[in-house]
């Protein structure tokens, strides 16, 4: 997983950064134009690039180490956590969620390669082990510093929790298309979850 | 859309029940062995199935009618509901996207055609407005019965707290392979949003 991320030392001499960027928009195009990643080489693309194979290998393992780089270069940044008020940094964490799912929804090429990340197990458990986990893990802090402030109850499944907090916007972010995500949504869902269903 | 369902009215002469799930079946197997959605013809279909395609045109409009079939016949039925306690009833519902999320998991052809399903935007628009819309309205139903029983607080948006259910189970059960789909999980789930997480 070491050459997974775009901070992987290089291999042998200093790398170019023009070369990077050729490579890697050269795989953004090729997903657009709706080459699958099954049939996606590192010859071709090479080859599409105007690079050597050898300029490839010397920045990344191999092509699920240059897809994870692709897929992170599209993503929407984790977002800055103010650390004061837990309800408030829940709103940005969820919010998040709302913004990747407009980029998703405006982007066929996330789009296109989310869809097929999932149809490669290997890929899916590298981005799931590296972006997944990092993202969950943040939900889970800020849920433990709520039940020490007091702003969450004690005894509940924290990890079960943050996923009925971040569930709805990802079933309606990732899985319905046409499902709506307006401004204030985020902040709607947190405080009906902090708040409960049943009248107090 | 008429066509869709299973109880579609024959076309012409009584279809036979040996035939369609001749036709059912074929379809499935290809599936299973990986042929793609766009690689399957009627013409195909009816070869591998042992019938003429004027069979599988007496019984289904077309390919997307037919695939719509395909997928209802290894879905999870929709529960019946109990109708007495609102807590009991969303309970049900949640615990049927967690079967669901278990039966695609031993699955591959389900995980294969829902996945597929996502990519062909008529077929997911038409599993969307029959499949999705129907349990979508169950939901709804259930929570507005709270509301005038007093189960559920007055003043929620009723749609957004359906995917505040139903959001967790759906993250969980079809959108994270390892996640954990245990016994007790959707009384968990629907105790805790009802409850809420900060202290009462």
């Amino acid at each position: 997983m070491s050459d997974a991320g775009t901070d992987a030392a290089p291999r042998g001499r200093p790398r170019s950064a023009a070369a990077d960027s050729a490579i890697t928009e050269t795989v953004l195009r090729l997903l657009e134009e709706g080459v699958t990643i099954g049939e996606l080489s590192i010859e071709g693309i090479a080859r599409d690039a105007g690079v050597g194979k050898a300029t490839v290998y010397r920045r990344w393992a191999g092509k699920n180490a240059l897809l994870m780089d692709v897929l992170n270069s599209i993503d929407e940044p984790t977002p800055e956590l103010a650390g004061a008020s837990v309800r408030d940094d829940l709103v940005t964490m969820i919010d998040a969620i709302r913004r990747r799912g407009l980029a998703k929804r405006s982007s066929a090429v996330m789009r296109n390669i989310l869809l097929q990340f999932q149809q490669v197990p290997e890929l899916w458990k590298q981005y799931h082990d590296t972006v997944i986990v990092t993202r969950r893990d943040a939900m889970l802090e800020v849920l433990e510093r709520g039940v020490r402030t007091g702003e969450i109850r004690a005894g509940l499944d924290l990890e079960l929790l943050g996923d009925i907090f971040a569930g709805p916007m990802l079933s309606r972010a990732m899985m319905r298309p046409g499902a709506s995500l307006e401004d204030g949504l985020s902040e709607q869902i947190v405080d009906t979850v902090l708040e409960g269903a049943r009248p107090r």
